[in-house]
């Protein structure tokens, strides 16, 4: 059982955190902004010099392969290193630099591998200057046009593709990630759950289905004084009616059940006016589809009228329920199990690019902890020792992994 | 008892309608703007047609008095010229227009005055262009200091004292309204009571009391898919019930009270984020200070903490009902009667410069009906024959006011 260098990875960390450094001790990298392409650029470094080859789709994905004795699909390590707008250190990155460590681990044991191994660093990942998020994870998966996301644009008017090009990271798209044995994604959890049970990593068994609505209340607008409450179409008090009786209903549905209504914009909002519109979104998550159902039916089922106010509800997207590659998982959970590391079975409230991958490579995430489960945030944190027991663990998965398609090859070889 | 001309009035209303006129039917004609000055402009002609001697203060006011026969001072029909941004073509300007036709009339009647009569446009009641609302009236009443108020700044970066001196209409302190027998108001109701009850008139007996409070509720933002519902402080929640609990206990007060929340702010505001904060506004209105004072306690008696958010009420202002002058309220009402128009005592929710002009000089309010209750926008509407209506209260009450006043001049000079 190897371990990782904890000291080595934390400077790794560290180096990696200068690159858009802000103030308070988080980072704003920017896809393809010159903040990435330095931290791009040094990664590429780092990959050569463990003898990895190095190579870039179209989407400037880059792909560094440690070659194996056998010639096959390889098994991946893939995250990204672009952050959101004054983000924390650990997002993306920790992915990438654990797989760096795991690499240079392996190399530290003179471990040579049968089956390759290739990291993956995949762009714009966050969505913060380009929309969608996990765009080119999902230009290779199919889930997006490569053309309509060339056109996304930054808030400087600056499209995706003159990004691109900008950057020296486009490649070609014959180098896509296509066929892989295995898909492994580290990242923090971004949530409280396993820093308030103290435990040591989670398995993730995949990604929460989630459904996102825009409910609009509309009303009339009259003035705050003269207005009688009887002679009234107030669509703020029936959004607060509509607010509150949600979260009763939908508290009784399931404990693991996420709901979030984190937009409302209200017009004309002045205090003297009685408001003529309120809109509002409702974001909830959950990993059974048949719960996710039910909450669709309580969202699609509110009364189209109330207190003379019209109530619409409009889907503004949905994804389904992820479920990852129980194989990974399971030698996952058994890497924690032999380096005596608590592991706990978690699905992803967030989205990762393992979620677009899972669709063409058999997928699984490591998580580790967040403390406070703060993340998207200058104070996002996860411990050092955290960090090593993650590639700890992400080591002895990919060796578990090893050895499993070996046997399959070796199997396959003796038909 | 004299009848208004009908259509002399409705001409006038056109005429002034054409000033700051929008694409839709309004009116834009901010304080001291190009279209108030021409408006100003036009006002100070027609009056000096009626033999009228036109006097301006410092703050912009005009003064239009018809002499009387007796030496003394005046009673004043006062309203305004500006408007709101796409505001209606009556707010305001009916009153000033109605004192005109008033003096018309009085005219074809070769009606001599005892008591002098003053018309006076207040500048910038609405406080549309410049904060605060019914400034000039706040300064000549001592309600406001006009150093500050000089210093207000437009949109645009324009001081109110730059304005005053490029309007033309900066006149001296000394000519400010100081005494006077009685201030009568015409407006529009800017409510729906008198169209929804078809009553010709409202017989405005004060101005609602009114308290605002701002309601900060903090909690903690975090991601909206990762942070399970029993580890989150969600101040929207909160939020909502509470707007949706003071509903209910406020809503069994009074039918006469009435609140508004009209401001909300949802910090970040992200849908995949559950807020830190939200911060919304309540205004509450009533006549009876007794009532206002239990809408307070509500307001301050609110949880200081509820499911980990703090909940913050913080009063940004509030004012004391103005009660008008029971005398003339009942001249009015007398007037009607004779006329044969329904009336119906009413305060007012909105603030006019009336609430002021009242705490130095008797004064009252004539409403007529505004059509759906709409004001401060374009589709403000109130049927010309209404309008007609209430410039034969405002004459009537004005003849009475003649009578009364001259009697008790006689009885004094007798004593």
């Amino acid at each position: 059982m190897y371990k990782c260098n904890s000291s080595r990875l934390q400077a790794l960390l560290e180096d990696f955190s200068k690159f858009g450094a802000t103030a308070n001790g988080g980072v704003t990298r920017l896809s393809l902004s010159q903040e990435d392409v330095l931290a791009r650029d040094y990664f590429c470094e780092l990959c050569k010099e463990l003898g990895m080859e190095i190579q870039i789709d179209d989407m400037a994905n880059i792909y560094a392969t440690l070659p194996g004795k056998i010639d096959c699909p390889p098994i991946v390590i893939g995250s990204h290193l672009d952050s959101v707008e004054e983000g924390g250190k650990f997002d993306g990155v920790l992915g990438i630099l654990t797989g760096v460590e795991a690499v240079r681990t392996l190399k530290d044991n003179n471990y040579e591998p049968e089956i390759p191994i290739m990291l993956v660093n995949f762009t714009n990942e966050e969505g913060a200057r380009f929309d969608p998020a996990m765009m080119s994870s999902g230009v290779i998966a199919s889930k997006f046009s490569k053309e309509k996301m060339l056109q996304s644009t930054d808030k400087n008017g600056i499209t995706f593709q003159d990004a691109l090009q900008a950057s020296g990271y486009e490649g070609e798209q014959e180098n896509r990630l296509k066929e892989a044995r295995a898909y492994i994604e580290l990242h923090i959890e971004q949530g409280p759950v396993l820093a308030a049970n103290e435990i040591d990593i989670g398995v993730v068994e995949g990604v929460l289905g989630m459904v996102c609505y825009e409910i609009t209340v509309t009303g009339e607008s009259n003035h705050a004084g003269t207005t009688p409450m009887s002679m009234r179409n107030d669509p703020m008090i029936v959004a607060s009616r509509i607010i509150s009786s949600l979260h009763e209903q939908l508290g009784q549905i399931d404990d693991k059940l996420v709901y979030t209504f984190g937009r409302m914009h209200v017009t004309p909002n002045i205090h003297t006016v009685i408001p003529n519109k309120v809109v509002f979104t409702i974001d909830s998550r959950h990993q059974n589809p048949s719960v996710m159902r039910e909450v669709e039916k309580h969202l699609t089922s509110l009364a189209v009228e109330e207190d003379g106010c019209q109530i619409r509800p409009v889907k503004l997207w949905g994804r389904e329920t992820v479920f990852f590659d129980e194989t990974i998982c399971h030698e996952v959970e058994q890497s924690c199990n032999e380096h005596g590391y608590s592991s706990h079975r978690i699905f992803s409230g967030a989205g990762h690019d393992a979620q677009y991958i899972a669709g063409i490579i058999p997928s699984a995430m490591i998580f580790v902890p967040s403390i406070n489960g703060k993340s998207h945030c200058e104070e996002e944190e996860t411990a050092f020792e955290d960090c090593v027991k993650g590639a700890d663990v992400l080591v002895e998965t990919v060796l578990k992994l090893q050895k499993k398609f070996s046997m399959d090859h070796q199997q396959t070889l003796k038909k």
